[in-house]
């Protein structure tokens, strides 16, 4: 499996291109609206045939480019099934698999951060927006998040991956681009050593601001970024 | 070798981190000052023992944290023989090889950009600093910048890499990671198909503004970016 890791500095939004080298088969994971021309033409300078679009979860904070790339690449719009999207073409569901080629894409469902979360596993890598974050974990105070449900997704569904496993977050604000299983498990502040009682009290204890473009962003993204008409 | 890329958004720069897992010897090239606690902290949490820290060239675009991380860890600084360093703990030229446990860094002198522009290449990869960037190539008109000389290193040095080798820059301004010498040569505008002629009209016709820090960063580099006392 072949992957590029593409950067949205507005949102800080990591997407990310996984391809079959064999066959070409491509899959755009997280991809952002204002995007949408960088990636169309990656897309086919690399000469892929994007069969989907994947979202790890209905996000608060971007807009995806899905609709707008779905027209132009015919590729499958899916979410998971949670979610109240009126313009997906798959709903996913924890113990889905896509495929591309011979390589095969599993579907984890990981609720917390909001209840439509889904981690993407891959050959070696897991692809884990905003469940799982380089030394963070994403916030769990508005769309159904759940700070206990968080704690069990990654400690009981991620933490069970291989230590190597390399994580592919869906953010990182510091310049971070990549981690591992081994590397979170140790070294991620808010779980290394933690019991789910004190994750919730961490969680629950931050006092952040509403991401400054949830109104827009909520409803867009249930419409696949496609602007009602 | 395990490598991470890391990004600094105030210059668009990107560092790597390479090490050999066996040893956990480990080199970081093309550091920023202002990242040098973020970095330090990544390469304790991972264990490594850095050994060399490496400059691609001397940036007129940011400040090295080579000489704050050398106090840190000990590690040896390494850039071009032509640079004017006051600091460096080694000179590189064409030819020259590091080692991190049993694995070879091959050291590339590909003048362009600036005289002193190395590409470090490392099993399957190459870290090309200004040099070659995703579809795109360092601007030649300061630092005895020569677009010629940028045209030969990347067509003749560069470019008889395998088409396969991954190509690490030392930038991108638009959220594209990494690229590969096959999609290069085949997709950079500068040089898909040009001639030497229509690659030194394409430079000389760039009308760029001097980078807004190079009065400070290119002396601030030779001091491997540590304040004068």
């Amino acid at each position: 499996m072949q992957s590029k890791q593409l950067f949205d500095p507005n949102s800080s939004t990591y997407s990310y291109l996984i391809w079959d080298e064999k066959t070409q088969e491509a899959a755009l994971i997280d991809s952002v609206r204002e995007q949408v021309e960088r990636d169309s033409k990656l897309i086919q300078e690399l000469g892929l045939n994007l069969h989907f679009l994947l979202e790890t979860h209905i996000h608060a904070d971007h807009v995806t480019g899905a609709g707008e790339l779905r027209k132009r690449f015919e590729a499958k719009v899916a979410v998971h099934r949670n979610s109240q999207s009126t313009c997906a073409d798959q709903l996913l569901e924890e113990g889905d698999s896509l495929t591309l080629g011979k390589q095969t894409i599993n579907v984890l469902y990981t609720p917390g951060h909001t209840d439509t979360d889904i981690c993407y596993r891959i050959e070696g890598a897991v692809f884990t927006g905003d469940t799982l974050m380089i030394r963070s974990s994403g916030r769990t105070d508005f769309q159904s998040g759940d700070a206990g449900a968080a704690y069990d997704s990654i400690t009981k569904k991620l933490f069970s991956l291989e230590d190597k496993t390399i994580v592919w977050p869906g953010h990182d604000y510091q310049g971070l681009t990549q981690s591992s299983i081994g590397e979170e498990k140790q070294h991620n502040p808010r779980l290394a050593g933690k019991s789910r009682q004190e994750y919730i009290e961490i969680m629950e204890s931050m006092d952040l601001p509403k991401p400054r473009h949830i109104a827009e962003s909520v409803p867009g993204n249930l419409r696949c970024g496609i602007d009602k008409s």
